[in-house]
């Protein structure tokens, strides 16, 4: 890769500059009034893709928001790297909370702060750069496509069905992802784990109406005491999902791997003081890393039923609500859990009154293994800009997106990504330090060179 | 009695125009704007009470809404019974479920609509009525004293302090009280026991903020799965209360007394099929009479926490809450108990999160011993102008300020309350029977002539 550190040092700026132009268009996808910059996202980046090198870019009209792809072919026979991102961001409430305007960006610290600075923006916009480099020195090794969305931040319901209908033209031997965090700038990690997702709502109902509680109270069921005791019998004692079939297909790690991952730099007292708790708590027999990466969870994300405003009230409501989810982790299927829950819930229900559970949306879990070249081709490029082995984690999150790539393509995904936790993606000051922009900038052609080499 | 029931007939009209006079002032005691209508109604009351024959009546100014005092002593010697009720009434909040304007009394079907027909305008205004009566026909036979407060909706702050500074002119043999229900036109009945009531807020915090339950859901501990669990511990699996010394001072029912009780007519199916539920829901051992009547309870009244909006949101939250509240029997101290779950809950927080419990309020539960002479004198006066023995009846409700007339006067209360299920009382279309309400003032100058006879 020559001349690579004097290309990034002299287009500092313009990539700055550029990035910034992306980053002004506020692609937020669940706002419906902000339509139209999806499109205006779609087109800069089919023009960036072309000024960048590529031999076709275009923007694909869906169902939903537009998708943009674009491709450099050098020699079918060569292997093909498929880079995914997207270009649309989370809304920016609480306004109030900002710094500086959510979609101004401003760099202060070394940081660029701006909705979108990393997830997906800053991360994404690394790959064309390093894409530029390679097309403008003609060191590019293999063939390149790019397929950016702009819904992944409300479940990518469009490329899902889009992926499949362009099944041929998405061909590649390795889907290439900068969406995720390392563990530090000094501590270089490869994400080769994400957890599935469940989601449910549950609906307990008594009586018809809400009684008066000294009338009826004590002889009449409280759907809030019995959604209280369905929540808290999902746990036993050692803190194990009690569910029937639960546990079923998850595949157990082996104590070679359970090592490996507790070997990621983890200090338990800064974890507890960084959230102000006294003890962490989890399944017995695990550890924190473990709990997070490999261990499926059941949380319940929302609750409410009877009076909850000001003061005191004495009803006996007649519904009570949960917001229910379980991250999963491989094999578990989501649609197999979702119903396991169900009807779970459905059968443990006591007879004095009605439950009802809506299953809500789902994501597979995925793994990367970390023996395939992509990922040893990563680990090199890493060690060869960090001048460290980069460490394998398993991330807690889910993105639904990349286990359907796998059924849908046929094809894993490299999630290399350069962000770090404290970016504080989808939170107000969102930022993106500028160590990790350039840093991946840097890292991705030494991937595409070592995995071509690897290949070959 | 000689010419009762010529003199209710003959002044049948202006005993309502009287009552509707009352009625149409809005009265409501928890809204600071009808904070004048509450010193309309205290006048009111002085003047009726002037007219009905009391020696004196004033309006009292206390830190809150006024109470209206008034006697008429015939002799210090003779036996006095002291008339509670109170002038003020809820709120009339969902307006639009009302057929006719709360305050613009309406008679449909034989019943009076509007806000305090039944609690306790209706209720109270019988016994001015019965006051009248036997003064107008010198058939008093004791001292009589009123005392009508103007905050019993909002818990009688004022007329907790008031009677204990005023204990000596309030001396009576018996407080007299028309505010709870019968069973029906046909089978009268006596309120011999009222619940008491223990109320608290809890608060579960676990980390500081809300997290990314992919993140760190599995190793940091959920704060409404963590208060689902410490609210379904309270029960055991027969619905007995869990947390030691709850039912220490519990008074125990005899066999007879319950015996009694299960001898009130009730419908188990029609009980069911009114609430819409399939099965009843209680302690393990007790009928539903005896569950709402001699036992304690611990129901939620209202929880919240996380997400509750629509859709999904994956959030492992910082913060979850619930409203908490028992209703106790004799011989239960609500102090005692407040103290008691409030340390049941703080010692059993685990160590993973943080347990508040602020204790709210709490009232004394009552008991009117129905071997006392006011008891058999009501009695005898229902079965005079009824045809039919009435019921004792141990009501689930609370009305804190009866327990505490016996603390403060050493005055035991007798609750013959004329009102039904039916009335709809704080509800839209409250509104009482004009069978009740004729019914009542020919009853108590029954009362009034039994109950001096027996104190001869």
């Amino acid at each position: 890769m020559k001349g690579l550190n004097e290309y990034i040092e002299k287009n500092k700026q313009r990539f700055l500059d550029e990035l910034f132009e992306l980053i002004r268009i506020p692609s937020i996808s669940s706002i419906a009034e902000h339509s139209p910059d999806m499109y205006k996202a779609a087109e800069w980046w089919k023009n960036q893709l072309l000024s960048a090198g590529a031999d076709r870019a275009e923007v694909y009209k869906t169902e939903g928001h537009p998708i943009t792809y674009g491709e450099k072919i050098i020699d079918p026979k060569l292997p093909t790297v498929l880079v995914y991102g997207h270009m649309d961001v989370m809304p920016v409430d609480p306004l109030e909370l900002w710094d500086s305007p959510p979609f101004e960006p401003e760099i202060r610290d070394g940081k660029i702060y701006a909705r979108g600075a990393d997830d997906d923006k800053g991360q994404s916009f690394m790959h064309a750069k390093a894409f530029e480099f390679m097309v403008k020195t003609n060191q590019l090794p293999c063939n390149v496509k790019f397929m950016i969305e702009g819904e992944e931040e409300i479940g990518s319901p469009a490329l899902t069905k889009w992926c499949i209908e362009h099944k041929d033209m998405l061909k590649s031997d390795i889907i290439l992802v900068s969406d995720t965090s390392m563990i530090s700038q000094e501590i270089p990690s490869i994400t080769v784990g994400l957890r599935g997702l469940a989601y449910w709502q549950i609906k307990v109902t008594g009586p018809n109406r809400d009684l008066h509680s000294g009338i009826f109270g004590g002889a009449v069921a409280n759907p809030i005491n019995i959604l209280a005791k369905l929540i808290a019998d999902v746990h036993d004692e050692y803190n194990r999902i009690t569910v029937p079939g639960f546990y079923d297909d998850v595949l157990e790690a082996s104590e070679y791997e359970r090592e490996l991952l507790n070997k990621a730099p983890f200090n338990l007292d800064e974890y507890k003081k960084a959230l102000d708790i006294n003890e962490v708590h989890g399944e017995k027999g695990y550890t924190t890393i473990e709990r997070t990466g490999i261990r499926p969870t059941f949380d319940v994300c929302g609750i409410w039923g009877g009076y909850t405003g000001e003061g005191s009230k004495t009803v006996l409501p007649s519904v009570a609500y949960a917001k229910l989810s379980s991250r999963l982790v491989p094999n578990q299927d989501p649609d197999k859990i979702s119903k396991l829950l169900k009807e779970y819930f459905e059968k443990n229900a006591p007879k004095y009154v009605k439950v009802e559970v809506e299953c809500m949306h789902g994501g597979f879990p995925y793994v990367c293994p970390i023996s395939i070249d992509a990922y040893k081709a990563a680990e090199k490029a890493c060690e060869k800009t960090f001048g460290k082995r980069p460490v394998p984690v398993r991330s807690g999150g889910s993105i639904p997106i990349i286990a359907h790539f796998e059924k849908a393509l046929g094809t894993k995904s490299l999630l290399l990504g350069f962000g770090l936790e404290s970016d504080a993606i989808h939170s107000p000051n969102e930022n993106y330090p500028l160590f990790n922009f350039y840093k991946g900038i840097e890292t991705i052609p030494y991937f595409f060179k070592y995995f071509a080499e690897m290949s070959k």
